[in-house]
């Protein structure tokens, strides 16, 4: 379906969702100080002390910043030529979970499991990205990860294995009177030392446990090469071998050949007369 | 010896070594989440709270899980063509251990030493990996890897030599009043800085001790630097440069050309007639 | 406006601006032993049992430094033809709050907000680097960072997003009688957690919140890889690729040889007669 | 100066210093040996509980290793053709370090200082290092490492200004009362926090002094892209391309060519008829 420009519909549609007009702009960064805000606002709600000072102004920017959002949304949903793809579109569903959890507030006025929603409110975040201006680097990053994506998960599988092993090894030599109670604990302590977080909330007390985390720290230390050496080969094959890699183009077909060709490869045109 | 495919033998080595059958697939499949569901049994029985609310239904499955095994592991050396090739292969140890330690359970029923022994069931995980689809990928990993060993074995020793010598000073200048009681203890402090992990069960008191960490980590933040830089150059060394790097051959004049070129560009020879 | 060579300002100009003549030089060391040392007085004027000690003889080196690093930056702006270009300059304006900290506390005796100020004075340290021959190096990772800024804030903004809904939902998770006080806090723990600092002091204790700090802490340490390959890669880019990269070209064919060829490999002609 | 193969001396530097001969090997092996097991002792010895029970048996394997290495040393000193410049060779300056210790804890029966002294002993564990056999792996990291040194050290007064301004900001931030006691103690801590070790025995306890160390985390977490790119590039440089880089030999003159070269590049002789 063909967006007709000077309907209502085809003006909000040119204007919400895109970003080559003088108000599609304007729309857009009204959009990221809105969500930045609204973020802001969540975030100084959740610290005890503001929250008891500040309730009533916090509670009504949220309410604001929801009904802002909730007519954005209808808007776009009114102004898409094709609303079901939108509504199916990874944003829009983000659109839509961004605004959910306030109105599940209301319906189940239960404290408790309200905080448990309230954490998907923060997704909204994502859209900021939308107007990120960086959508090339955006691109070439995605590209490596997505094409790294197959060696790492091979590489996550071997580290979930080692964890696995790691941990039930240290739960049958430090045991359950040194911290190790169970070994799923176990693996979380293997986790957190193989990644180097190392938080000493879990360490080992015995001489060989000690012994065996040292062997898995210098483990760790050389297996973090893996997944850095993947992605940087991965980025390395998406871009130019060198900045200095200048293309010259052909008169006759217009595609861009190295600079050194006699012939164009593509039409045979003869390049360097 | 070749296998004959209508025989019992032949068709259960068909099924249980092979992948590329359906009856094979289906085996595969139903052996992967056999394994997962065991694996997670005896993770969730060391838990205590579980232990206690659940030992029969837990011990039951492993019991099951165990005969299961067992009856695949008589089965894979009854089918293959080769039983002590199998039996001295790095799987056929694997399967091995991963039921050996239920029946040496049954044997010692002492509970402290049954702990210890249980741990080489988690070895079993490993056979997950022969599932794996990402074959290519995990040779690439391997050969890389394989490829990094001697400089990652040079560079280890390294780094052996040098916490062993930090890990003296240490215990010289901190002492045991600040936690450091021995060598060995000053070297797991050592090993757990310059990897970064950074516990925090043993940290310089003293300020001299606190000039020497800081030189320990800022070394160890290069120092982690080398690993990287081996795997990654490895690793760029085992993959083509480009993922457009597949070439065509000037009949003409022999230069290599990108794959969908027209037109020799160095001789303006036709390529693809 | 030309410098002229035998004024007193233009002498000055040379010596204090330039790294070229004997005096000049040893101008630059003068002042890079001058820096070090007044760093050093007001580190050592910071740890309470030194301050007690030596506290006037701290106080007055103290003096001392910021008397002559004045009268510098006095003849710097005499000397410079433009001295409002100086004045303007990132080590105009550095050079000038390595001393403004200090006439700030002779007007405001006030003890805890001179302490505040007092920070600005440490800047000053960066001056070392104008000392420093390793320019062309500087140069080389500098050009290799500003390539990298680009996808280095794409990627920052993407650990932004996930750090806030990681922290939103540890917060949900964990909740405050666990340490997560608040969304910000939780935020900081994600942060600690993601980059693999791990201090400990905020570790999760429910077995949910152990799960999802093992599913971040292994993102972490996949997504460290990232910058990585960034840098990485603009820094292949920024130099040749082999050391041996040096090339003579064949005068008959064209080609490029390595130097040290004394025939061309394409067409047999001999290179250096 | 010639070394007479058949004289005593020349005997003895061939076995000792020389690695080419059935004897030189055996004796090397041996040394191997000896210097692993006396830094054993001397790591056993350090530990109370085996200090205590067996003191008497570590004590004489100390001087009977001491006595040992002390006649080699002589040996070396004898056997060499220019004594001198062994003695003052980086291996002869180890040699000697590694025996001196023992001796001068004979002198001064000082129990505290002697402690401090004992740790210089341990240097002789790189003396393994010269019995390696992964001498050109060595060779190639070494290359790497020293052209990666400048870059590097550039680097590392980046990062040491860096740290400089970080610690005294926390230090006025946090403030003593939060453990931040001075400024070379915060400076210690933004050096465990921005290598990402985070022992976590100082941490921030102000909202913004967490703000200051998150920027700070995510800041060390880029900037550890730095040095394993720096490493990366060089060690890359030190390496041929790709394995596949496979070389033609010239018939005539015997230079290692390029596979696809038609002529030798050194003496012109045609390759491929």
């Amino acid at each position: 379906m063909a967006i007709d420009r000077n309907s209502l519909r085809g003006k909000l549609f040119i204007i919400i969702f895109g970003a080559h007009t003088k108000h599609g702009r304007q729309f857009d960064v009204f959009l990221l100080w809105f969500i930045v805000t609204s973020v802001l606002v969540v975030c100084l709600e959740s610290v005890p002390s503001i929250r008891n000072q500040y309730h009533g102004l916090l509670h009504s920017l949220e309410v604001f910043f929801t009904i802002v959002f909730t007519i954005e949304y209808l808007l776009r949903l009114y102004s898409h030529p094709k609303p079901l793809t939108y509504f199916l579109s990874f944003f829009g569903i983000i659109d839509l979970l961004s605004i959910i959890p306030f109105y599940l507030t209301v319906i189940l006025p239960a404290g408790h499991f309200l905080v448990t929603i309230r954490i998907i409110r923060l997704l909204r975040v994502f859209r900021i990205l939308k107007l990120t201006s960086f959508v090339h680097h955006a691109h070439v990053l995605k590209t490596a990860i997505i094409a790294s994506l197959q060696k790492i998960t091979v590489f996550m599988l071997t580290i979930i294995s080692l964890v696995l092993i790691i941990g039930t090894v240290m739960y049958v030599v430090e045991g359950e009177e040194n911290g190790f109670t169970s070994i799923p604990q176990s693996i979380y302590w293997a986790i957190v030392t193989i990644t180097t977080v190392g938080y000493g909330d879990l360490t080992p007390q015995t001489p060989l446990g000690q012994v065996i985390s040292s062997v898995v720290m210098i483990m760790g230390y050389a297996i973090i090469a893996v997944p850095t050496g993947i992605v940087t080969v991965e980025m390395s094959r998406s871009m130019p071998v060198s900045r200095k890699a200048e293309q010259v183009e052909c008169l006759s077909c217009g595609k861009s050949m190295p600079l050194n060709s006699n012939f164009c490869s593509n039409c045979g045109h003869q390049l360097n007369e």
